[in-house]
C-alpha cells in the first residue's frame, strides 16, 4: 500500500483480485458492510488470473476508510493496492470548471445567448474587431500553456502528467486577480509546431501565460510569440521568477545600506531563470555580476556552443573573473541560486563580504539549507513555503496579467515587469521590513492591487496599452 | 441611433463628440445628474474634431436609462450613437468563466494544488497515462472547435466574431448536460494546420465538438482527427442536425404510420449537413432517398466535382430520377430541407403524396413558412424556436458527449448516434404524440438522461467504451 490514509469523504481503492481466490462481490459486500457505497468503478486491468479496479467510494465518516482497509486486507485472494489521499482527491476530476455566467432557463435566454440573437453579437464583432474585447471572453482570460518538458522538479514528463499543474495555475490566477485561465497542454515539443498552435488558438484570449518549457526552445517560443501577437505572451519561469527575485533583492539591499548598481552579485545557474533574473537586475541597473554554471564562470575571454552563455559571457563579469563558484563568490555581496539543490556550502558563504544576501531558489531543494547557515547571512530567501522570504512566482503572474489585461497591453514589456516587481516590494513598509521579511506572503490581498496598479500605470506610460482603465 | 432600449442594470453608450463644440465633462456631468455611473469608458476613436467613445454606465432603476437618453441629446456636439441593448449586455466580458472547484485558503491548500504536492499527481499520471481521467479535467470537458467559416447563416466571419457563439454552445454543454466546454476559436483555415492544432491541443480534452466549419474541409479534418485521435470527434452540424432530424422523423413517421425503408424522401440541399442526414436514413433502413442541389436532382447518370454529390449520386435514388425540385417531390412522402429560405412552394408541396411530412431546416428563414402550408401538411418541422416541432441540435449535443464521456468512448459511432436519435424520440411517448409535438423540448430534462443512457449502452455494445459506468 503507497499512500496515507484520506480524511475526506470521498476515497478511491485500487484493488487486485486473484481471480482464482475470490470474486469482486466479495469485496463489494465488505465495503458496504463497513459503510462505503461504491459509486464508481474502473476497470484498470484484467487477464486469465487477476483483475484490477479502481473503486470511488463514499464514506460517511472519519472511521470508515480504516474499518474499509482493515475488512478488505483479511479477504483472501484481493489485495489492497492504493488508497488515495487528501492530495489526490483534491484532483479528482481535475480542480477548475466551465461555468455559464447566466443561468438559460427559457427560450428566451436561449434566443439571446445562442441563436438567434447572437447572430447580432457575431456581427458586431465582424464589423469590429476590437469589440472581441468587449463582447467575448478574451478581456479576462489567458491561456497557461505547456508542452510538459520541464514541469517542475519532475523534467519532461509530456502534457498529459504537465495538466495538474496548469490547472492549479488556472485556480491561483482565479483566485488571487479574477482572471480566467485554461490549461493548454500541448501534445507536441517542436518549437515550429508549439508557436503555430499557440497562434492559432489566440484569438479566445488575451494573453499567453507560458510555463514549464525547456530551454533553449523557451526563448525562441516566447520571442517568436511576442513578435507575432498582439497579445501579451509571459514565460513565467523566466519573468515571474525575475520580477518577484527582483522585489526581493531590492528590500534585501534596502535592509543591509547597499545599492543594486554597486553590489556584487553571483549568479548560479545560467538557464532560462538565471539570465531572465540577470536581465533585469542589468535593467534595473546592476553592473557587477557574474554568472556560474557546471563549467565554472562565464566569461568573455572564453566562447560557448550553448548561445545563452555565450549571450551572459558578453553581458557581465567586465572584471572578467575565472575560475568556480568559490572564486566567483570571493567578497560577493549577494548571491542568486536558480541551479541545484546543496551545491552551496557554509565555507562558500565565509568567503561572501560580511553581511551577505543568499537566494538559494533551486527547488524543492535549494542551494543550500537556511538552518546551515542563517547566523552568518544578512537575508535568506528561499523558493519554499517553509522558510521565510520565499521567492513565489505567485506574487507576481496574477496582478501582472490582471494589470495587463485592464490596460488591454499588446505585450508586458520590461516597464511593467520593473513596475510590478517596485509594487511587490513597496506592499513592505519600512516599519515591517526586517530580514525575516522582505517579500509579502502570497495571501496578502495588496500584492495584486498593487501590481496591477504599477503595472496598468507603466503599460500606459510606455504606450503598449490599448485602454486606460479608471482605478 | 441603432438599437433598442435597454432594461438591465448597466448600459453602454457610444457617444461622438465634436470636439470643437464639446467637452466630455459635459456628458459625464448630465449622465451623472440623471443618475448614472459611469464605470469605465473605452476610447474607441479619436482625431481632431472628434473623438469616439462607449460609456459603460450604471443604472439605478428603469426609467434612468430614458431620463439619461434625452439629457445627451439635448447637448450641442454630442451625438448618441447607440445604447447596448439586452443581448449586447448579457454578452458583455463574455458569456462563461473558469472557476476553481474548491478555494485556496492557505499555505495547506496551496501546496495541495500547486508546488510542491502536485508533484505527485503529475508523477501518477506520468506513470500510468490514464489516470489523465481521474485526475485531470479531461474526463469532463470538451473542446468546442471553430474556424469561424461558417458561422450560422453569417458566412465567413472568422475567429473573433464566432466567439459568441462557441461561448453559446459551452452555456449549454454546461446548462444541459454538466459538460465542461471550452471555445477554441482558430485563427486558421487551413485544413492540415486544423487538424494539426486539435491534435496538439487534445490531452486536456476527453472529446471535440467541431463547429461552423465550412464544406468540403470540415468532411477531411472530422475525418482525419477522427483517425488520429483517441477521444470522440463529431461535427455537429453534420450529425447534430442529422440526430435530431432522424429523432423527428420517426415519430413523423409513426405518426402517420409510414415506414423508413418504404418512405419516399427527398433531401433538398446537399452540404454537410445533408449528407449527414441521409447517411443515419440509410443506416437506418431508407430505400428511397433522393437528393436535390443547385444542378438538380443528383443522379448515378452523371458525374460531378464535388466529389459529395458524387457520393451521394451513387448512394441514393436507385430510380435515377432526374430533373428538379418539383420532379423529385412528385408522389413523395418526405420533404427535407438543409438548403435556404423560400425555396419551396404551396405548389411543390401539392405534388407530393397525400398526408405530407415537411422539415424545412434552413435557418434562419425555412424553405417555405409553417402558415403557407400547414393546413396541406401532415407534420411539420423547422429549425426554428417560434414554430411547433423545432429541430435543434440542443436535443443531441449535450446528451451525446455526456454519454461519450461518462463511457470514456474512443468514438462517437453510428450506433451511438442511431441511439441518441431513439433516445430523442422516445422521450414524447404514443399518447402524448401529435403532430405539433414530434420532438421534445430543449428544456426537457429526460432528454439528456435518456439520450446518455442510451449512447453509454451503445458504446458498450458496439466496443468503444472504456468504461461502464453505473447508471
Amino acid at each position: 500500500m503507497s499512500s496515507q490514509m484520506a480524511d475526506g469523504k470521498t476515497i478511491i481503492l485500487r484493488l487486485e483480485i486473484d481471480t482464482n481466490l475470490a470474486q469482486f462481490g466479495r469485496a463489494a459486500t465488505a465495503i458496504e458492510k463497513a459503510k462505503g457505497d461504491i459509486i464508481a468503478i474502473d476497470v484498470i486491468h484484467t487477464d486469465k488470473n487477476k483483475s484490477i479496479r479502481d473503486l470511488t467510494v463514499k464514506i460517511a465518516e472519519q472511521g470508515a476508510a480504516e474499518r474499509l482497509t482493515n475488512a478488505l486486507q483479511s479477504l483472501p485472494g484481493i489485495r489492497l493496492l492504493h488508497i488515495s489521499d487528501r492530495t489526490f482527491l483534491l484532483h479528482l476530476g481535475g480542480k477548475i470548471t466551465i461555468q455559464p455566467k447566466t443561468p438559460i432557463q427559457n427560450r428566451d435566454d436561449l434566443s439571446r445567448v445562442y441563436t438567434p440573437e447572437v447572430a447580432r453579437v457575431c456581427q458586431a464583432i465582424f464589423d469590429e474587431p476590437s469589440k472581441a474585447y468587449t463582447l467575448t471572453i478574451k478581456r479576462n482570460t489567458v491561456a497557461v500553456v505547456t508542452d510538459g518538458s520541464a514541469v517542475l522538479g519532475l523534467g519532461n514528463i509530456g502534457p498529459y502528467a504537465a495538466m495538474p499543474v496548469m490547472e492549479g495555475k488556472a485556480m491561483l490566477f482565479k483566485q488571487f486577480a479574477d482572471v480566467d485561465a485554461f490549461p493548454i497542454c500541448l501534445d507536441t515539443q517542436d518549437t515550429d509546431q508549439i508557436i503555430a498552435a499557440v497562434k492559432h488558438l489566440a484569438p479566445a484570449f488575451g494573453g499567453i501565460n507560458l510555463e514549464d518549457i525547456s530551454a533553449p526552445r523557451c526563448f525562441e517560443i516566447e520571442q517568436r510569440l511576442r513578435q507575432e501577437l498582439d497579445i501579451p505572451v509571459f514565460h513565467d519561469d523566466q519573468h515571474g521568477t525575475a520580477v518577484v527575485l527582483y522585489a526581493g533583492l531590492l528590500n534585501a539591499l534596502k535592509l543591509t545600506g547597499r545599492s543594486l548598481n554597486e553590489a556584487r552579485i553571483v549568479i548560479c545557474g545560467i538557464g532560462a531563470a538565471g539570465t531572465a533574473c540577470t536581465k533585469m537586475l542589468l535593467a534595473g541597473g546592476a553592473k557587477h555580476i557574474v554568472g556560474v554554471d557546471r563549467e565554472g564562470i562565464l566569461t568573455a575571454d572564453r566562447t560557448y556552443d550553448n548561445p545563452m552563455w555565450q549571450w551572459y559571457a558578453e553581458h557581465t563579469n567586465p572584471q572578467r573573473l575565472t575560475g568556480g563558484l568559490a572564486e566567483a563568490l570571493q567578497h560577493a555581496e549577494v548571491f542568486i541560486g536558480v541551479s541545484a539543490g546543496g551545491i552551496l556550502t557554509r565555507a562558500h558563504i565565509e568567503l561572501m563580504a560580511p553581511e551577505p544576501i543568499v537566494f538559494a531558489m533551486a527547488n524543492p531543494e535549494p542551494e543550500i539549507r537556511p538552518e546551515l547557515a542563517e547566523d552568518i547571512v544578512a537575508v535568506f530567501a528561499t523558493g519554499r513555503s517553509d522558510y521565510p522570504n520565499q521567492i513565489n512566482n505567485v506574487l507576481c503572474f496574477p496582478g501582472i496579467f490582471r494589470g495587463a489585461l485592464d490596460s488591454r497591453a499588446t505585450t508586458i514589456n520590461e516597464e511593467m515587469k520593473v513596475a510590478a516587481a517596485e509594487a511587490i516590494a513597496s506592499v513592505i513598509s519600512d516599519d515591517e521590513l526586517n530580514r525575516m521579511y522582505i517579500v509579502p506572503s502570497v495571501f496578502n490581498a495588496r500584492v495584486v492591487e498593487e501590481v496591477r496598479r504599477r503595472v496598468i500605470q507603466a503599460a500606459v506610460k510606455s504606450g503598449v496599452s490599448r485602454r486606460n482603465p479608471r482605478e
